[in-house]
């Protein structure tokens, strides 16, 4: 059995390995996956092998082998609900070809294209969301961000009121 | 005297008329300039004229008519800084057309190229600032998400720590 992608809490009967989390964490061991008081510390962990082209739990996400909650899918962007949403609508808009983007900051004028389709592709889920009094749009890039997860995403949140300043 | 971008405490000395953040506020009158407690609220009564396409501070700001501390500026875009920074650096991104983008909420596919242009400029400007430890990118759309100006802008911040949850 699957966790649920909306499901942060722990499973007693599982075959799960691991609870991950895209925001501010680091992937955790199921048997460890009571809420992390540090996620700061947590992401700078992840950030370790940043920058090492490693897979990431998003590649199985892309290619179906660990199932999502998917919103919405083109040829080229997927978007799937976090897991440990901070919202009632929080979902993560991804490009399935990662193309060197481990994070924002690594982008290259080459990459204009999908970084528009990308925010396109966050339009379309706020509106197939019903999020119509608003949403946020957040990118994460690098530790002191909180990325965690080092395949570029964006965090589209909405359904409750944002505060500011944004974290 | 014009006022400074990144300076929101009133001046005695001025004869400039008001103070704006382009945060989650609406524009201020100076002589009541002091912190907004309810920002929230002040961005909802900004989105009362959201969608009419009434100009905005921004247009005066492309044209140079108000002075503002450019950060980058290329043929599309334009990136000066926040006036109420909620980081050590905090800019503000725009696209210097608003063509119907008064949020982003209203993005159109024909709008792809402008916004991979935006997020590839925000990318240009955390290398300016130098902030190589990471960076957050928000996008605010509606009230619900403090947008408070309504022509489509991309907040850059960093050279902090930034917290989970974005707001």
């Amino acid at each position: 059995m699957a966790h649920s992608h909306n499901d942060c809490t722990p499973h007693s009967h599982t075959h799960v390995m691991y609870l991950a989390s895209y925001n501010c964490a680091s992937f955790r061991v199921l048997s460890s996956a009571s809420a992390t008081s540090d996620e700061e510390a947590a992401a700078k962990a992840a950030a370790v092998n940043a920058d090492t082209g490693a897979p990431t739990i998003f590649d199985k996400i892309i290619s179906k082998e660990i199932p999502a909650n998917i919103v919405y899918e083109d040829e080229a962007v997927l978007a799937f609900r976090d897991i440990s949403p901070k919202a009632p609508v929080h979902v993560l808009v991804i490009p399935k070809s990662r193309d060197g983007l481990t994070e924002l900051g690594k982008a290259e004028k080459r990459h204009e294209e999908i970084l528009g389709r990308l925010l396109y592709a966050a339009n379309i889920v706020a509106e197939k969301e019903g999020i119509t009094e608003g949403f946020r749009v957040v990118i994460n890039s690098g530790p002191s961000a909180c990325q965690s997860v080092y395949h570029l995403h964006l965090h589209v949140l909405g359904g409750r009121q944002m505060k500011w300043p944004p974290g």
